[in-house]
């Protein structure tokens, strides 16, 4: 994960202050790296794929999921189409907004407020009670929402702490949001390459193309359940081509080197179309494991041998 | 459905001349409506939803489904909650945007493109392509974007037709659109009532909450799998309350009078928490409907009875 | 169930003195004649069944399964062939058996033992302890070994205590039974007719014959778990044509009039040919039984009549 | 398989003559042994089981399933309990039977009919038809049945034909069978060792005993039919501890060595008392064989590796 000169080159859904560079942070202090890593912006979680996939940067950090919205579409969208890239990492921030302004400005003096959508989605309520007569103004990103304050685009900005304080922005308000406990996860996204070792914590994920026959949903979530692998996320999204055609994006516990994990995935790719996004270890603690297949498999072992 | 003076109070996703408001025009024109209605403008889907259950319409017409983008997650969001609406009739566009401007404005002249979000979504590469300088601005709706490009707030708006006309709007591009085929589900809704007569080819919607045990999403397409049910679509919404518990949307081919639908409902019902938002006549051949239950309910009277 | 006279005509598995004669005399003694019943001996249990059919007889008793044993074969066969007919009653017999001699016959005067195959199955430690030198010979049924010893043809038997006493023979050995707790069922079967009203502790019975494709078994189970219904019983049958082609014998806890089971029968009936054997009482408690449908019908009637 | 001067003992259920033994001397010209037999007579198939349990004999040749009766249940039990045996080869007889009589007895002067119970179930209406007068008396096996005439304690016996002609007795009918196209199995047996090589069409069998909760044999079967596995052979019998209890007797289509077969016994192992009772070549084609892994496997490692 670095570059010619030893710098692992990461790309970001930014500008600078984002959450997600607040997530970058996070994976840098966490030791993901094994060299200071140089920070690549992109415009959108997209942007920061395609960058990954053409070679010009080596990793990407993306929000992936919240808790409150679901899955990140952009992000969904870009890890199904193209080439295949490997989730590596993740990590979660407890999302909180800070509602910035230029110095000097009152509450009463807001009549715009930007936001980015998925931000808007989370602070309504409290906008409509704090300032109810601004308009509200969509942003490109919620470290957008605070340029566009410092611009004076708009009066007043859904922001991270972060991007108010790089910019000398006043706060209106923190901790803002709608939904108590709301969180985002990010990931850490390479090209294919080794995957992270298990840790008996680990997360693993797989986008789904079912034939279009009855019962293949059915078939899919039995391979799952008979083996007992806990799915912790499905989503469907359209394929866009036909109503009713989806890639199905799951979660589950457990990694690919777990030999009921092993089975699934195989069992899955004789009928689906299955696009591995990789194995990891989970920040926490998401569910039920896979149980271990060692005395089976020993038993069989012995079976053949003709000792048991 | 009719408002006190006899005439129903119908609410709609406007501004005049969205893509709802061609919905409702073609409600009107298949005879949905048994007196001429009252048009109620409502500035979002669960606006529209939300006067209907305050009773202050009798009906609503809001997007329901794209066939590109998906479900439309603030319809869904609005009917998973606040008190159960029915959905009673659905209407289908194709949907291809008109790209207007101000009469004199050229191609060249246009800084700024005004689009509603999901409109954005599928005219981004015709953007990117034919007005590669253009940045694009959030509408509110793609009736909005006229308003906004009549405004002078943009110089080109993503909208309708029929809104660029209403608007005296020059027209840029016509039947601009990045998927061939994109096409929008419109529904009308009221507050529960009778249900519509079985057609034959009836589409069945319900909204479920599993139990958070394993193998309930398992359980839940067993139960439609083994009657014979085509599903027809399953999205998922997380309940904004914790990562991994969702909201499961699922359209299916039937009536709630085919007896093999009333009997999957009450088994989905046995075990889960299950919203009906209705059946219909759906516009189009859309999967198998369900098989009769007249020959093995005759075979079971007859076991009753002893003649067999 | 009475003849021309008043008088129900019953056959049973003979001659007198068997286990399914005391069976029979549990029947009268518990009322399920509504007169005194005239006894017909049997031959064998399809010879029962065939007097039945043939209308010679109002009703038959014959033993249908054994704890150690399993399904009687004969009276399996017989039912799953030819016309149809209808249990309507059960009940259960503590089987032990009572070795008879001649008076005056010692132990080890005893160079052959007459029984009945299923008892000799049952008995067979007990002689090899008791009566290491005796050969074991064939008897036509329990009370056979009794007229066997009568007649002199052997020197012992293996008979039931009311055989002997009505023969005047010696007792050598009394509750004999190699396996503790050893029970028979027996069940009184009629031509069809109207069902035995539902207890809430019924068993009912049938015989699935299932089309030769991949996944038939599972559809059957899987059509009885997911409506909780509790199986009780499943046995194999082959159907005399070929290998691996079998008549599946079940018993399941509950009645036709179980709204769940009444759903699981016309479900069976969708795909495989289903023979009716009868829903009856349960003499014990013998599993869980189907839930009530009560709320999740009343449910439905509300949501078609659109008051929920 | 063989002794200590190098002959191989192999049991099988006699005496001299019967079907079994035909069935090892059909072993015997398939090279099944490298070295010339010395045959041990067993009185029973349990019998003929228990000298291979003891050490007595090297391996034992029994009948496992009549296409007409089904599994052989003394053979079936055998298998069930004691020490672990293993099925390494079979065999299929097409079975008629050859009715003998002493030189000289001509058919009106026959009044008894030896018959092993298995055989008198499969000739029953040939005797009905032609020797109506003849009481049925049963023997201890079909060759048992030619002695019993030999000896003179009947006047025919139900034996096969060269268990006739090595007593040197008449031939009062040939090829005689209620059912046409009747046919049984036999299988090698010996103590637990290494398991005959795959074949490509091979047969497994095991014997299940399942958790008494609902559902556990739904999920044996779902286990097998996940994996595509052609089930050709289900026969529950009777624990002989109380009604409801059994075992399930389960062969299929396919080898150990099969990914699918292991990964299915595994399965199985997980929640259930599995017997594994072999894995050898089947003599007939008789179902589908479980799909190849390799494809599924090599993309599995490609994934590790990150090449895919």
């Amino acid at each position: 994960m670095r570059n010619l000169v030893g710098v692992p080159r990461i790309a970001y859904f930014g500008p600078s202050g984002t959450f997600t560079e607040m997530a970058l942070d996070r994976f840098e202090n966490l030791g993901a790296f094994d060299a200071p890593v140089e920070r690549v912006v992109a415009a959108s979680p997209p942007a920061a794929l395609e960058l990954l996939r053409n070679g010009e940067v080596d990793g990407a950090v993306v929000p992936i999921e919240s808790s409150v919205e679901g899955s990140v579409p952009p992000t969904m969208d870009a890890l199904s189409l193209g080439a295949r890239l490997q989730i590596v990492a993740e990590t979660e921030l407890d999302i909180a907004f800070t509602v910035v302004t230029r110095p000097g400005v009152a509450p009463e003096d807001v009549a715009t407020v930007g936001a980015y959508p998925v931000a808007a989605a989370q602070v309504r309520k409290w906008i409509a009670d704090n300032l109810p007569a601004a308009e509200i103004v969509t942003a490109s990103s919620n470290a957008g929402a605070a340029e566009d304050v410092a611009s004076g685009k708009v009066d007043a900005g859904v922001a991270t702490a972060l991007a108010g304080q790089r910019l000398g922005l006043a706060v209106l308000a923190d901790g803002v949001a709608d939904f108590a406990g709301a969180r985002t996860r990010f990931v850490l996204v390479t090209r294919p390459g080794p995957i992270p070792e298990r840790t008996g914590c680990d997360r693993t994920s797989v986008i789904l193309q079912l034939p279009n026959v009855p019962g293949s949903l059915v078939r899919a979530m039995t391979e799952l359940a008979t083996r007992g692998i806990d799915l912790t996320r499905i989503e469907s999204r359209p394929t866009r081509k036909d109503y009713g055609t989806y890639f199905f994006h799951l979660d589950w516990v457990g990694h690919i080197d777990d030999p009921l994990v092993a089975e699934a995935l195989k069992a899955l790719h004789r009928f689906a179309q299955v696009r591995f996004l990789g194995s990891w270890a989970a920040v926490s603690e998401h569910g039920v494991p896979p149980v271990s297949d060692d005395d089976d498999a020993q038993w069989l072992e012995r079976l053949r041998c003709g000792e048991e």
